[in-house]
């Protein structure tokens, strides 16, 4: 596309270098801004400039935060003998939406990955470590991609904390609630069948 | 969706009071700046606030631009005799992009609509009529929406300049090249109909 205006140009060339947004979704937005008012672009470019600056990570668990310990690690009403391991933040808010999970988080930071290179010295383990060694930590549920790194992840953690005598838990694998047995594929179907429930645990939603 | 940072909420919220961007692209965005250097997010909210600030229109067409008058406007190997008259700069573009107009252009900046009450008087009419008057302009392309409010501006424009003598045209309208007959509506495939051309100019591509 050939803009009359350098200034355009740079714009639209900011937008689209964001995953998901071409040309044409970036012109568009650009325009947008050219005719709402000036104090939307300055709050806009502020409100995103002060986010990735201000940014802190909890030195607990790894959360994003504004504080050094984050609002879930300070939060008092949290079951601190339960650590739920995610991969990353965005796993957190997941889960938080199901408003069915009141312990506390710890983000590693990746998944073990010996395809990409990815060792366990890369992840945030030592901290869990320490988390652990303070004796307050009962259960540890791994909830981690069902992909080969996210069970070797799994697999290596479960490992390394098998001497302080913790309970291990993985999230429940099977079909999704509103999904068709037809379409589900059959390592998930067969080891769902495997999994198998007593009725009474799936009339309480347990 | 509730989130551990007020930081992260803001800059959510900013990328989601964008046209066509939801609260859970905006977090992808988010996520995407967070996890790319410092610096993209900083030269991201400069060259927004950069264009948004130093941005100019052409003193003599309406265009955006980044001096006070426009690359189109300033290149003297463009024919200054055809005015090509559209409802914004988004247009310009689109033509632009054809590579097929060698024109100047005038941007209304809208449409007149007695349904929104925008009249005659909202619209860059006057700076027009001036080019006109300077006596060089031989012929208006009226590249205007198809629309009640497109044909309203188009009359009253025709009107108006009708004293100066200068030839008046529109952009043809008939079936999109690679278009279906069987999808065409009604109106457009009966005016495309009546205003058949003879082969020759079809070959020609005029």
């Amino acid at each position: 596309m050939d803009f009359s205006s350098k200034l355009i140009e740079e714009a639209v060339n900011a937008f689209s270098s964001l995953p998901g947004i071409g040309k044409k979704t970036a012109l568009r937005l650009v325009i947008h801004l050219l005719q709402s008012d000036i104090q939307k672009t300055e709050k806009f470019s502020h409100s995103l400039l002060k986010m990735r600056t201000e940014i802190k990570f909890c030195t607990n668990c790894h959360n994003v935060s504004d504080e050094n310990i984050c609002n879930i690690c300070s939060n008092q009403r949290r079951d601190n003998t339960t650590i739920c391991v995610v991969e990353n933040f965005r796993d957190i808010l997941s889960i938080e939406n199901t408003h069915h999970y009141h312990g506390t988080y710890h983000v590693l930071d990746g998944l073990i990955s010996p395809i990409e290179g990815i060792g366990p010295d890369k992840l945030n383990i030592p901290s869990l470590i320490n988390r652990i060694e303070k004796g307050e930590v009962k259960e540890l549920i791994m909830a981690l991609n069902p992909t080969i790194d996210g069970d070797t992840t799994i697999f290596y953690l479960s490992k390394i904390v098998s001497k302080y005598g913790i309970k291990i838990t993985t999230i429940a694998r099977g079909i999704s609630f509103g999904g068709e047995l037809e379409y589900v594929d059959d390592i998930t179907l067969g080891r769902s069948i495997s999994a198998r429930l007593p009725f009474e645990n799936y009339l309480s939603g347990q």
